[in-house]
This record gives C-alpha cells, structure tokens and sequence, in this order.
C-alpha cells in the first residue's frame, strides 16, 4: 500500500479541485443522462463515439494505476478517486463528510437516478456503502488508525431517492476495538441503521485512547 | 413503487441492451480516465464542455424520473438502472450474477480505479454493495418475494483492486425469515464475509418454503 505526498499547499490542492470538479459533475450528469435518455437508438453510436474521443483526450497523459490517497504538505488527505468521497470518481454521489461536536461525522448527499434499486427508492447496498464509508471517518475521529472489521446495516424500512441525511459517531472503546454506530435517513426520518467494530492495528496501540473523542 | 411491463419479446431485449450497452461501457472507461488523467489543467474546460455536449444530445429525450425496474412480456426483469448490475448505470462495475445449482448466484466482475478505498484496495463499501446485491439475488432463487432485514459484512483482511468472485446461497429458513450467506473473494483467496436475513412479507407467506431452494 503507498502513499503519495504532493509537495503542494492547502490553498493549491482547493485551487487543483476547483479545476477537476466541474469535469467530474459533468460527467455525473452523463452517467444520469444515459440512465434516462430515450433518443433514437440510431444516435446511440454517434454519442457513444463523441464519449470514447473525449477519453482519448484524457489517457493520452495519465497514471499508471489507481489514483491512491494522496496528501498535500500540511497532510491534508486527497482521496480523491474514493467512490464515496473522490471529487474525481463520477461513481461518488460525492458524499461531503463533515465534521461536528464530539466527533460526530455528518454529510447531505442527494441521491438520484444512479442510485436506485428498487423502483423510486435507494438500492440498500448504497446505503451500506454511505454508511460503510461515513463510519470509517467518525472511527478516524480520535487519530487513531483502525480497519473495518465488521459492519451490521439493518434495514427499518425502505429509502426514498432525493435527499438523504447520514450521521455517525463512535459510541465506545473496549482494548483494542472501536465501536461506531451511524444512520441514514430520508425525508421520513431514519431508515437505516449501522454498527460496526473497528480494530486499532497492532503498531498503533501504544497509547489506546480510552474515552469517546472530543 | 411501479412497476413497468414493456411490451418486448426477450428477444427485442437483447437488442435493446446490445444498443445501449456499448455507450454505458464507453461512459465506465471516461469515469476511469478523469480519475487517472494528467492532462494539463488548461485542457480540462474544453473536455468539460464536450461531455456537457454530450449530456445535452441525450437529455433531448428523457423520461422524467430514475429509470425504475421494467419486465419484458415474458416477465425478465430489466434492472437497467442498478448501481450494481444496471446495463444503462455507470456506477455500476457492472457486475453479471450467474446462477449455479442448489440456489447458489455468483459473479465474477473486475474492479478498477473506480472502486478504490485505500491504495491499491477495493473498499470496504464497494464490497458491500456487491455482497448486498448478490445475496439479495440469492435470497430470490427460490420465487418467493423477500426484503433484506439486516446484512453483516465481515472484513477478513483487505482485498485487492482487479478480478474479484462473489458467491451467495440461502443457508436456511426460519418462518418468514430466509438466512443467506456469501463471500468476495480475490486472486487469494476469500476476504469479505456476508450474512444477511431477508424477510418474506406478509402477503406473500400463504405457502412458506421449508426447504433451501434447489
């Protein structure tokens, strides 16, 4: 697993995300518009072509691999390719983490056409994917590294497309293990609720916290 | 929550999909190229503006809302706008489930720049998008209608980015609750861990299954 640090500042890395971010939106939109789009199937191809010359302009200068997490100078994080979060990954809602009282992760996503599973509503599995990803950050509240080890998503009921409301904090610490608990909720109020067991590796146990963060 | 019958033959589906299949595809690779590309920033207007362009020619026609689940005369479903098996959805890897003996449903799908969690890894919560899908696949082998009551997803060590196999089957019944269970794994092997309880609802209980499904 490598890390990449970008010998860049804070203030260049929001300038560099104000220049990708359009283009990721754009194609979100796309991803939405093919979904929905009920033109002439003799179209299909000359479109489908105008999409393939538009990423030939993109790879004929591009990385290797996978994009990784990368951080600027002050260690500010950039996942940016993060299907969750990655202001470059058109398969993120994007999900905008934000951070409250008492280590308290919260975020608004609308969630559209892309994400559907049943009829009219949100497919669980995005749920649990939200969820998954809101959790890990509430874990990464107190500094202390950890890794999933097991999430529960219980389903109280069905979640309607539109606008949904995630939050997620960690509840208690027992040895090594962080237990966080989140919930996404739709314009009905909860829907569904997750608990998960987050397990502080090994090399960071030298000083276990022992209370909830602050 | 509608339901659409299209009035096609299974056949006319196929065509149907095979038109629209190779634009969807186009759209994934132009999803992997904005998170991978270098191109100088001075670029990235005009592309943006291209894929604008794009969008608008199929925003032409479009139906009003997300796409919803349509059955063809014969009844196959066409879940064309799944996030995680949606012919029509970028976001989707896509991922094809295949059905093997005993009820078992499995998938075999390579995952990319676009599903990367930590360096080089899938996430967490792309592994349990698929696992919720799959086993919601399984947990329908047997005809009867069902909902996923709770899903828990066991990370047994991380799994890396490319070719992954899923596999889901009904363990057992219990009343009106079917206990599925399933597994991701990577080129080593298992890594995730899926067990779900779906619930079959009340209207459709007039002949609950006693056995796994065959």
């Amino acid at each position: 697993m490598t890390f990449v640090f970008e010998d860049i500042d804070d203030v260049e890395m929001e300038r560099r995300r104000s220049v990708v971010e359009p283009l990721t939106d754009a194609v979100r939109d796309l991803v939405d518009a093919v979904i929905r789009t009920e033109v002439a199937e003799g179209e299909i191809p000359d479109v489908t072509a105008a999409v393939r010359a538009v990423t030939e302009r993109l790879r004929s200068r591009q990385s290797d691999g996978p994009y990784g997490v990368r951080y600027t100078r002050a260690g500010t994080g950039m996942p940016w390719g993060n299907p969750a979060v990655g202001v470059r990954n058109a398969v993120a809602p994007p999900m905008r983490v934000q951070a409250g009282d008492d280590g308290l992760r919260w975020a608004d996503v609308r969630l559209g056409a892309a994400y559907e599973g049943p009829p009219g509503l949100v497919h669980g599995g995005i749920c649990a994917l939200l969820l998954d990803h809101l959790l890990g950050e509430a874990a990464g509240a107190d500094g202390t590294p950890s890794f999933t080890g097991t999430i529960s998503v219980r389903y109280l009921r069905e979640t309607r497309l539109g606008p949904v409301h995630l939050e997620a904090r960690t509840d208690r610490y027992d040895g090594p293990k962080k237990f966080v608990t989140g919930t996404l909720s739709d314009a009905d109020g909860p829907s569904v609720v997750a608990d998960a067991v987050f397990v502080i590796p090994r090399w960071a146990r030298a000083t276990p916290p022992q209370e909830a963060p602050q």
